[in-house]
């Protein structure tokens, strides 16, 4: 947890007027320290930068940063390689001070040269915030401002606007596909930097991902899911028409399935009834030495009210289905309490394929629903009948609140990848890092940096009443205030700079 | 938490066929190290010692102890006194070897020495387990059976049945109030030892503090809560065509109202929506140095979905309001986001007097409804109706499903004190002692021992899958094993023993 | 360290007017924190104790504990089996309060059932502080005084007095073999308890184990120690005689031994030099995977200086010959830089047996000089000649300081154990312990509680300047304070006690 | 301490053939985290660097990094600058890869362009390591060789010949004043790269700060300390015979006069005694509250035996006197005990100057000598003499090992600094920097890497028996190994590099 990292003395500590952060769940490469984000060098400049996201063609960025710009890379990290283009296209300014329009040109060349997803926020020493956003909008980032406690305008970027709201900041904006951002002490600049392409927003962040009270360009997650939970409902009845099965009881599987599960149950004019309940205490569990694992751990999270399920045909409604074996423990529960007959519907539609654009999932072969029929899916999960809802649906439920949106990343779904550039031998690539990954056992790096206030003071930090918690593991953040009013005042002290592991805050 | 401190090597370490531990919040006294439970004594026998409740006349018990049993002590726990009048009752046999009617008898005079109310679990070192409740049975404890893993039967004591179920013992079966229990290697008695009482169980158990999914004292609490909602629509009904409001939505605050909720929705025929969402990040805050805190920190676990409020009448359902300082916040966020009217409803009557049996609440002066009428109480948090459950409808929640229980102690609501012994002279007492323990800040113990296999076995421990996490924070826990085929073994070694601060595991 | 465990804010939180303390490295039992001195009884009267020593017939105290006084007895420690003796002594009175002639009664008939060597302080709640010496007075213990910072006077008990020198106590007196003290709020008293024996103080203490500036049963550990090297000389002088050897320059082995060895120079008038250099960094070594350890451990800790041995013939002095391992590493190091020949002395004669009073030492088949003649040993360790101490030499250099002392238990040289009770069965059984001990590999315990104030004061505690840190491993100590001018004032409240782990502090 | 960060597991996880350690005790600067060596900097090539000595034109060298060579220089830390002073004259050559011609010319211009003492170790990832010396060669620095566990040499760099004597590594050779060294997988070449300069190492290291079993610049420590005894004592028997005093002892102050005292006491022919003895387990304390420190902290760590003081004229001696308040208390104790007269001795010359050069001293004003007669100072300290040794006598002590070197920077007693550039503005900065590192009273950043195997292992690390601790808080140290059997063999994979903190290990 951040919170634990970033504790009262820590928070006290920092200095500055801008600050960048990064929750990040490794996704790719491995999870030490080392790759703690953000990540900082010195030359030029000094260039702090955090990235939520995933690149995909690393082997060629990598040697273009050891043969033509002679740049060591210290990690497997794919950010810190997007750090050192972006470092080397400034490099190539050759300039003492840059201007914007440098960082417009470097940005820009970046999004020519680094194919897959990155919302990026960057921070050049003594100069201000730059934020950045893949030409496919792949992952998401927004923008909110809020008064600053002395004076000026705070800004704060982020990869979701709950973040925004828990702060106090308001007019949130998202960060165009392709756009990029400055923000120095005096000054916000906006420009589309990248050549056009298809905006395609990853539509798993209304699966699962996101938090259900934050709105993602343009659409309310929570709305999204209600719909996915109306729709779901029609694909519901054709299926029982067709099974010839009738449903007593909709049951959600807690925690992310319940609204679409209660939206589902209204529309099919059934009753809606929580029929797990969660233990909130229990957590990781031990083996006692010479014994196996009699009981699952999902069980250990869950109990089933057998009022609810004994004698009835129940639908349990989740998310999705990614393993499977969640699924088949919580059926095999529902039937331990009685139940007569157990339908799983699932929110989304079978997961058949890698996710490359930052988001942590199995590799195909550990899908349930790769290279089975939605019966046999059934039949491996103990289920009397499982029900999907269509990818048209699932569109529909996420695209209607925002037209503009003409297609979705539904890569795990499609197998389709929208920016190219991902072959078999890249699928292989990713899938031996993870496996690595998940071999050296390494605790998942946690880091994050936060929180700034006005220009040139030297007292306390202030201008947010908090140091919040990030709300996910892969989100990004920047603060930044500029107050016009405080005029330019040129390259900040060496003082004001405070440097914590790899990384760099304030200014 | 428990699995903080019982973490794998510690479990690995500890030795024998029978242990007790307990997780308990201080109810009164100090949180300290020195309070952790079980307590220890190695005079006479060698008995440990772990105690749910709270004991009311602690001044004459201590008085006792010094003048009459010479027996020093520590710390300020009642529990701490209880084991000492056993150690004290069982000393005075003056036996080399105590048999089981000594103990019987032992524990039968504690129980009229002893006025408050208690669910004990002692282990004598080399003999066996002992089980008492308290005449009233105020506090619940229950017993149960598995094969063990090397033979013979374990058993296993505890406050909720859920406990048993998550360890895989069956045959759950509450201890009798007044009853005692012996378990040694070779048998179990059981036998009533204190004169008969009315039987009264803390009803507050049903309204906040037990697991839904658990049955005490053969009422299931999951169901007594359903049959809160019923009956709480029943009043809601009236107080509606009085107030002459009409109610769009019921809405839950989560997460142990979500239960009364639905069935309230569903008997009134009203959309039940969940428009409130958690946020699980967020823990402890920081407050930035020179700042106010802005937002309430319920604010920062709740977010209130726009959707289901705005414009809306909203009946909002609790389990109970204690402080009301939640209430209000809440009815806060409902209206920022658009509620037209905000109606809050609590499964429980007005609570306006102390528990002093073990659950810890704020002292009456902090009560909202202490000196405050229904009116008032919406006006101070802001709704614009506020309906309680009446007394009569919630122990007919509780009742119906165990007729036998002819009453429950109900004395938060009524300041009535099963026991007696109670007066104004002890509440200022007990309410000095929760002030003095919230002025040092400490922190709560937290502390267990769990877990045996069968008797003899020098190798690790078995009989059960894993240490689990107590569900509450006042459990209480014995297991023990008995294998008559392996013959009374005696006394066993003293490398047989361990210690751990002042407790003492297995045997 | 101490130092490491009793920080500021452990101090600062210790109340009362007495306390207890020890630092114990474990002689024989294990090292868990269960055995961390000093113990604590509640019954009767809360009684904490530590002790300095070992006991030899603990089979035989243990059962009568069990089968007599019906206490468990919790760990492997001698320590926790004296103080139950103690315990049960005073529990046959049957008293509410007990006086001084109870105490002295209790703690007579203990020297009569408990065999060993046994310095010891006790406290009792709310009546005061006990000290008493086994009958043979081989562990060492004094009492030294100062005025309180508040009146009245501070008594201290220690096992050396550089403890009360280091805490501004004066008037320092040896605790008598066999007398027990009495320090209540209002009085001192002392009394000879046991039945008359030798007074045989151990006299490893001198040779190796206590400070040299300290003064123990009359004698300077300092003065013995030069007095050691004047005797040593003689036989020095003899030996090379009889080798006909001639030495150009006494080289001491750090630290320990300077002393002695410089007079030993003096004596012999021959060059003095610092020939070894110690390492002050150098702790504890890694090895790394796949390597054998090349050099050994004390080359490590001792670089010889090769000007002062290149050519020559050195005369290597040390306090004693224990193993032998690093004396064969330091005559091989001498000769590494160029020693001619290297002749090896020790201050003290062979050791050839087991220490059973409380000094941890290898077991007999472990020592060097065990089965071996000085030809032997000294072929063993590379030295082309070991003069050893004789025994009535190092008895004169300690006793010609107190002639009152007319023996010394010196039984590691002779095997000869002053108490009586020590058989075969008993020493392989304190040699299993040892080993069980050494394979748990665990750390040593180190506890200690110290420093009180005048009765009654409810503020910080004071009258001494500091925490001190305990000046060896096996040090006890107790302070207590009595205010005549304050009078009796009986029981304190309870709320002045204070425990921590299985302690107790302070009344 | 090193042993306590670098433990078992993290040794056991360093890679690759070469590594850079370095622990500083912060001589300027602060001592946080972000200050703890090596540094590092990716662009170009990837380099690691440490540094042992301080900057004095750090003002300039600061500005021009930020105009000219835009880069973000992070702390406080002239070694900071150095690197990147360092890396940017290797950018300037744009190639993609270097060679030894290029690092041969970066090193030279570096010394034209950085003032002040500067023994330094640096990596090139793929490339070697490299080491250079200042022009002055303030700073000690040496290498030496051994044979690698598989095959090729290994080779050390390290600040005294101990580190390389404890690790097997033989053939100690000075790195001469000005030389800069590269060692590649394949080759070690050397190289004068500085304009001639005078070789004037600090004297410093002789009085006090170098172990007595190292050999600096080809003088032995150990030796010419015993030669300042042996001028001492005839600037002893001058001032004797001028105040007319006859004394009866020498007397050390204990550790490292004591090589000195010896001969010192030789010469004049008088009893040489080990009047002090060391507390070892006495660290920091604790002061009750509400009282003041009564006893001196010197006090706790030395006792005197007033055997060796009671009636007689003493002389200590010290290897210098620095605040003079130790020298105070010291005196004071042997008056304590009975001491007649007290003369004190120093090895060294009066102290009335900044150490500019990597020392960590007080400023000016805190040292006694500063601005007082040696009348005045022995006044000051209670003494009844002081007697310095004469600088000629003390540049003598050393010069005489090694005629080559013609002077050593003696600034401390004169006031003249060897590299110029220090001037009254320098000297305040220097002063106000470690003023506010002991403001900040943070700990002293402790660092070190070390020890490499043959190239192209895949395996564990191997080539040495362990860590070793090192020896000094200003140590820094390289190790490699070429393999010329082994090929070139390019650049090695990202893989092989490992990142720790801002540190870059091995390749």
């Amino acid at each position: 947890m951040v919170r634990d990292v970033f504790d009262a003395p820590a928070v006290a500590g920092l200095k500055g007027w801008m600050g960048v952060g990064h929750v990040r769940y490794p996704t790719a490469g491995s999870s030490a320290h080392a790759e703690a984000q953000p990540f900082y060098v010195n030359s030029p400049y000094g260039i702090v930068f955090a990235h939520n996201g995933n690149i995909v063609n690393t082997p060629s960025l990598r040697q273009y940063l050891d043969v033509d710009a002679h740049r060591h890379i210290n990690t497997d990290s794919d950010s810190e390689l997007l750090l050192n283009i972006l470092a080397n296209n400034l490099q190539k300014t050759g300039k003492f001070r840059i201007n914007e329009e440098d960082i417009f040109t470097a940005v820009g060349d970046l999004t020519r040269t680094c194919i897959g997803a990155y919302a990026c926020v960057a921070m050049i020493a003594g100069f201000g915030l730059i934020v950045f956003r893949d030409p496919n909008g792949i992952r998401p980032a927004g923008i909110a401002t809020r008064k600053g406690a002395r004076g000026g305008l705070d800004y704060l970027v982020a990869s979701e606007s709950v973040v925004a709201q828990g702060l106090g900041f308001t007019e949130w904006e998202d960060v165009k596909a392709g756009e990029a951002i400055i923000i120095t002490r005096n000054n916000i600049s906006r420009r589309q930097v990248a050549q056009p392409q298809a905006f395609a927003p990853d539509i798993f962040e209304h699966v699962y991902f996101a938090r259900p009270d934050s709105t993602i360009d343009g659409i309310s997650v929570y709305r999204s899911r209600m719909k996915m939970g109306d729709l779901l409902a029609e694909t519901v009845k054709k299926e029982l028409v067709k099974a010839n099965i009738e449903i007593d009881v909709v049951i959600p599987v807690p925690d992310t399935s319940r609204t679409a599960a209660l939206n589902c149950a209204q529309a099919l004019n059934i009753p809606y009834r929580e029929g797990f309940v969660k233990n909130r205490y229990v957590g990781r569990t031990f083996i006692m030495p010479g014994q196996t694992q009699r009981r699952k751990n999902v069980r250990r999270k869950l109990n089933a009210m057998p009022e609810e399920f004994a004698g009835k045909t129940v639908m349990l409604v989740d998310d999705s289905i990614v393993r499977g074996t969640t699924s088949k423990e919580i059926v095999q529960m529902a039937k331990d309490v009685g139940a007569k007959r157990v339908i799983f519907a699932s929110c989304a539609p079978p997961i058949r394929y890698s996710n490359v654009y930052g988001i942590d999932m199995p590799s195909p072969h550990e899908l349930i629903a790769h290279g089975r029929t939605t019966e046999e899916i059934a039949e491996h999960i103990g289920a009397d009948l499982v029900i999907y809802q269509t990818l048209e649906d699932l569109v529909e439920s996420c695209r209607q609140f925002n037209p503009v949106i003409k297609q979705f990343d539904c890569s795990v779904f499609t197998g389709e990848y929208v920016t190219g550039g991902v072959d078999e031998r890249y699928l292989e690539h990713i899938q031996r890092l993870r496996n690595d990954n998940a071999k050296a056992k390494k605790k998942q790096q946690t880091f994050e940096a936060v929180e700034a206030t006005e220009g040139g003071c030297s007292g306390p930090m202030n201008g947010a009443d908090s140091l919040i918690s990030m709300h996910r593991s892969d989100s990004l953040m920047g603060l930044a205030n500029h107050s016009p009013k405080l005029g330019a005042t040129g390259m900040p002290s060496p003082n004001d700079t405070i440097g914590l592991h790899n990384s760099w805050y304030g200014q």
